[in-house]
């Protein structure tokens, strides 16, 4: 049974791929950081480590969304492109097929020269594809930022059970897709994605934007790949599963897709990229802004993740510093629950998600503050949360607001 | 494979509600308290948190203690209603349902007035009900304190899927019972459950001990109301699933209900009452003398919950020191495990269970003692215990007691 007696808010602050390993001088970029809001944070508060999704496994950015706000992925999860889709403010229906999508360059020989071509000129390429038709089903295609794009599939017998296009490598042939079942909906589906790149190919190929750019000694983005399939199902909004009226402020359009797909408000924040030159000010500002009217305001910060895949120790720690002294020091004292954490650790050393835990902090009425004064990996270590899993955070937020789960009597 | 070379009891002290958070000065109740006995049990022991059910999973005190016990309550919860008429002695079959039910007064359109009426008298209101027949089932009623009872209904085709009667408020009207799913057992138990009710009414309206009652100038006990239903099944004992003789020294009937509903002995204690006057030297006495006859002996104090949902501070610390000096001094050397933790929060600040994890000890013969000095929700969390779910709780100590289960060879 859940109860709603609300009686206050929380701001969730996700740093992306915040979490990291010791380099050898002996410190992670958020050790290393300049952190003195956070650290007071985690000095008031309660800290711990928390495995995003289970020990051991690698979270994507997607999955490890869903589990800090208390879905559980292995149900929720409804594949990539549906993220990207919402994110880019298409319309879903139930049944539609979507999928993640980039321009690239193929020689005649389909080998593929460049994965991320035409990041001037994609929307007029977008547009040439938009709206095609192959049998019965419809195609729409999105530009999003630079070659890349959301598409979505709107047809009969559809299933996101079918392979990538693209190879994730340079200087191969571009795949063929493949049913990932035995079904008539995989093989169509598969069917229609094939078809759909060679007619790409055919229609930019010759696009007077590709002919401009042969002329200036550019690679044509003369092929769409397609990656990520996702199925949409409508899900139990945030608000009807947990009574919280829940709202996102993020620049990339992953996470405002995530949280479309719950239900969130997705609040339109001027300057924020979802790259390391956003506006964590503005970001600060409409956090505060949405909390007037919403229990639960998500806050998001791309720069660290890509910082940790670039293996760029030095802008990941500035990066943290930055978000510190920008955001985590104008929300810090906000009338409401605070917490600090990550969707996962992306280690500068090894340029990818891992799975080491994240830190986690918590701050707020009645909250059992704990020894902890630094907010980094390793002091949380010994907080009072002791080791969380992902899903079990929003549970345990929601208690402190007053919108809890009881079960007994 | 379960292997039974038992070599040693234990005693597991469980103090309803004990776990609290910290209040302005920063200090929870437990800490407040003068505790020198179960600090020495936190000293000699190993200590940690405790999720009973899971973490920002609200427990209630019924689920709790199955799961204290070993038992998942998301297998074996019959619904509270079974407990309550286990804990007043009554006799269960196999398809029964069982209620909680409270005597309530109602004015003519059926509008409470008095959630808890008659706490005097209730007995004879209650034999007046008693033994009722509405269609092929039979009804029995006990009253167990004040305005208290438990119902049990006997009859083919009965569920514990329907609705309260108690609106749990003052000032509403008398709820309808509905099925909560369709089904033909959901809709008569709902039918039957609405006409008693009706007929509790017209029965005790004109009962004698209301005319007396109201020719006193006190509100009639003049109605029925149910909530709570559970339907009975025979579980596998403690000690057939885990070896253990087991034995209840508990005043609250719940408690006692949990106990007969899992096998175990309840040893009647006098002066046991459940509330802030027990007799907890009594108890002591009690669970010692069990101990020379049984595995496993649990230890139930009620009024620290109480006190919490009373939002009394003063009252919750009091009553801790009173079972620091009164009960664990008596049990803390006694030759067994001793286990000393709670069945939820019940913080003094909110008046109602919460999911804040419950600090948890075990003391006894090669136990891996840590640093931890203090029995207190904030100390805990860096013993060797670190964070369990509640479920863990008697799997560990039967390996102690020599009753464990392995697995594989």
């Amino acid at each position: 049974m859940r109860s709603k007696t609300k009686s206050a808010s929380a701001i969730l602050i996700v740093c992306d791929g915040l979490g990291d390993r010791p380099t050898a001088d002996g410190k992670t970029p958020l050790q290393a950081a300049e952190t003195p809001n956070m650290d007071a944070v985690s000095e008031a508060g309660i800290n711990g480590l928390m495995d995003v999704i289970s020990p051991g496994i690698v979270p994507g950015s997607d999955t490890a969304h869903l589990a800090l706000f208390g879905y559980d992925p292995y149900e929720y999860y409804p594949g990539r492109g549906v993220f990207e889709a919402l994110g880019a403010d298409m319309e879903l229906r139930e049944g539609d097929v979507a999928f993640r999508a980039n321009f690239a360059t193929v020689d005649d020989s389909m080998r593929i020269i460049d994965r991320r071509a035409g990041r001037k000129g994609s929307k007029e390429l977008a547009d040439a594809l938009d709206g095609l038709e192959i049998d019965d089903v419809q195609i729409s295609l999105r530009n999003t930022t630079e070659h890349r794009c959301a598409l979505v599939m709107r047809g009969d017998n559809l299933s996101k059970l079918v392979s990538d296009v693209d190879t994730h490598v340079e200087g191969g042939v571009v795949s063929e897709c493949r049913p990932l079942k035995e079904g008539s909906a995989e093989r169509k589906t598969a069917r229609i994605v094939n078809e759909l790149v060679r007619r790409s190919y055919e229609i930019l190929n010759k696009h007077p934007v590709n002919e401009e750019r042969r002329q200036k000694g550019e690679l044509p983005a003369n092929i769409l790949l397609l990656r990520g399939a996702g199925s949409y199902k409508k899900v139990t909004s945030m608000h009807d599963r947990f009574g919280l009226s829940a709202a996102c402020v993020a620049g990339a359009s992953l996470y405002k897709g995530v949280a479309k797909y719950l239900g969130m408000t997705v609040i339109p924040v001027e300057g924020a990229t979802g790259k390391s030159d956003t506006n964590l000010g503005n970001k600060a500002e409409a956090a505060l802004n949405a909390l007037r009217s919403h229990d639960f305001v998500f806050v998001h910060v791309k720069a660290t993740d890509s910082m940790g895949h670039d293996g760029n120790f030095e802008g990941k720690k500035e990066m943290i510093t930055r978000i510190d002294r920008e955001l985590v020091a104008e929300l810090k004292d906000a009338d409401a629950y605070v917490v600090i954490t990550a969707d996962h650790s992306t280690p500068v050393s090894i340029k990818r998600h891992s799975s080491d835990p994240v830190p986690v902090v918590m701050k707020g009425e009645g909250v059992r503050s704990d020894e902890v004064k630094h907010f980094d990996e390793i002091s949380v270590a010994s907080g009072g949360l002791c080791r969380l899993k992902g899903l079990d955070l929003l549970p345990i937020l929601t208690d402190f607001i007053g919108c809890y789960m009881m079960y007994g009597t």
